[in-house]
């Protein structure tokens, strides 16, 4: 193995399982078990059309005593009616009886397509032998990760080891796309487990703040899903940390979903190219965030990103419908590290360079000012491909 | 001919040439003239980044005194800066001298490119070329309604002829696409001709309403236009309508309107098919239209409908993300007429079966009940193919 073996939080074990769910055979149940009583923290979708899952979960957190994190794919269990809810609490209950726990410490996620009920008998198959296959280490870690994607091209996951008040801790997340993806929130389904101790308010708190600078500031279609959810596990039993410890933590923990929620960009159904949108110069964070949002959906932005064209008029003109002040006479535009467009004044330029710029690179950045305000943001967000449409006309999501 | 002459307004003349500010060669400059003073209102872009034509003739209407509308594709002297509200005076004064009025009495529209400066040279001898060849009749009028379009198929037009207090009246609009379609406005362009005699008053109030449920409702790509602009010119000289007379002339005014921002949508670019989007039963007009636009925006929504799929969780979970209160409990869904969902519960229904249905009609309808509320909107949206994307990655707009 050239690799280093992944450093995985202790106290945790995985196992992720091919139960028959997807039509294709693939892995479809994840179960992450916290050997240790965790502490457990979410933050959820902010769609009206949600899921039984995350009705299901949402009720259970913030919590001090989570053992278990079940997870299926293939099949998102939302609109399905009180058949999804009674659904979502068997699969609970289940994974309750099988490691000895109270079924309220055990969340579940889905993720799939919307509408059908869940095969139960398959899932049931699935956590029954997820459970008997936990295990600690990368092999299991990696069958957990797997099991949870749909349409990703490849497994999302991260791991970090940080030394905090002389202790050595560590982080290990897991996340999957690849469609549906946009604030709020943009992970899709997403499960953070560390061995360190962190006290629940705080826990919740730090995963709020790390979601709305990292998997909230992504966007792959704009389609915010009825299954997102974030999960952190804290399932270590000594001191909580505090004070610069606590800071420290933290920093490492936006770090981590800001890498894993690009990942889930640059792997966005038919991408070819992430745009990195930094928007300057609004009124404050709050309108920079919702002038990234407009200018990062609008099509006609994505296909001159995926053609590699510096179409700048598209970029300037979606900033100005995003329903935020913007002082036209004070717009400025870079792509790709080239001035384009001052005061509200196109400069001269040389497209075929800047094109050709665009190309060597798979992430394009794009600096817009948009006024002389404090406001600013950074924003992560897919092109738009042949290859999306194509497989989305196609797939039953 | 097999076809019967158009019924157009009395007292305009038109003209459309070919001027070279398109590279292909076709016709870039339209003109319309009236050959009394006529009542002029319009409704321009929402964007706050707005073209050098749209600021100036926004503080031209609404008027009792314009004489003609000067339009010219292939550029949308949009972010030109000074230059560009200098080239749009010069446009009105250019045609003010030749038919003989005051500059203020000109319109200007533009469309094409953001962001170069218009070719003046081009576009003076243009309208001097235009100016020559003004005349009365259908030649004249299918020549300046080609002249205003850009990445359309074909020319968007419509005609009327009513009676009201005995008299005959005549309405002839033109319009043009087919990117950059999105409320508010929805519409690139259209001027709207009438030998009525109508109010300046009743005439602004009329256009707004009848945009609000046209142009207004319909989407393309969700990006709206920094030059969409919609003029009515009224040029009769009798007894100004009222009472019944102008209900009915607003009732006809507004069926023209629909008619012709649904051609925007079936004639929007890369376009397949067009859905007519119902929504319902949301707290108000205004949140239903915001569900709809949210839904119609959905490339989700939008490629399911390219590829005739029924797959209707992206239609519930788009209602869901769009802001506005809705009851998931209430929620119910029809596609081309087959019921799909209720109060929240999916119902049995033939995938297959739907899919044909889709397949024969380029208009698929969907209403969606998001409530038990009065609010109530419909919107039209093409769809979302390889074609948008392939085209859209290519031009320059």
């Amino acid at each position: 193995m050239s690799k280093s073996p992944l450093v995985l939080p202790k106290g945790f074990r995985f196992a992720g399982v091919a139960a028959g769910i997807k039509a294709s055979g693939k892995p479809d149940v994840s179960l992450i078990v916290s050997d240790q009583r965790a502490v457990a923290v979410g933050v959820y979708t902010t769609n009206q059309v949600v899921a039984a899952p995350v009705v299901l979960s949402r009720t259970r957190t913030p919590s001090s005593t989570v053992r278990a994190v079940i997870t299926n794919s293939g099949n998102a269990n939302a609109c399905t009616g009180e058949q999804g809810m009674s659904d979502a609490k068997a699969m609970c209950e289940q994974v309750a009886e099988r490691i000895g726990c109270d079924e309220s410490d055990v969340l579940v996620m889905s993720t799939g397509v919307i509408g059908q009920a869940l095969p139960m008998a398959k899932v049931s198959a699935g956590i029954d032998q997820a459970s008997a296959k936990l295990a600690a280490g990368e092999t299991a870690f990696l069958a957990a990760a797997d099991a949870i994607t749909t349409t990703d091209k490849g497994r999302k996951m991260e791991t970090r080891e940080i030394t905090l008040d002389g202790e050595t801790i560590r982080i290990a997340a897991m996340a999957k796309g690849a469609g549906m993806i946009a604030p709020n929130m943009a992970t899709m389904l997403s499960v953070i487990c560390t061995d360190a101790t962190i006290d629940p308010d705080e826990a919740q708190g730090m995963l709020t703040r790390t979601a709305n600078v990292s998997f909230n500031r992504v966007s792959v279609d704009g389609h915010t899903s009825t299954n997102d959810t974030l999960l952190l596990l804290a399932n270590g039993n000594g001191t909580p940390l505090s004070g610069e410890s606590i800071c420290l933590f933290e920093r490492e923990l936006t770090e981590l979903a800001i890498h894993l929620a690009k990942q889930l960009v640059i792997d966005g159904e038919g991408a070819s190219r992430v745009m990195q949108l930094h928007v300057f110069g609004a009124e404050d964070d709050d309108a920079a965030e919702k002038i990234a949002k407009t200018v990062a959906a609008s099509p006609l932005v994505k296909t001159a990103i995926a053609g590699c064209d510096p179409n700048w008029g598209r970029i300037v003109s979606a900033a100005g419908y995003a329903g935020e002040a913007i002082d036209p006479e004070k717009m400025s535009l870079k792509i790709a590290g080239e001035a384009i467009y001052r005061n509200g004044t196109p400069l001269p330029f040389d497209a075929a360079a800047i094109g050709d710029r665009m190309k060597s690179n798979r992430e394009v950045e794009i600096e817009l000012g948009v006024g002389e305000g404090n406001g600013k943001v950074t924003y992560w967000s897919s092109d738009l491909t042949t290859d999306y449409v194509q497989f989305n006309t196609k797939y039953t999501t």
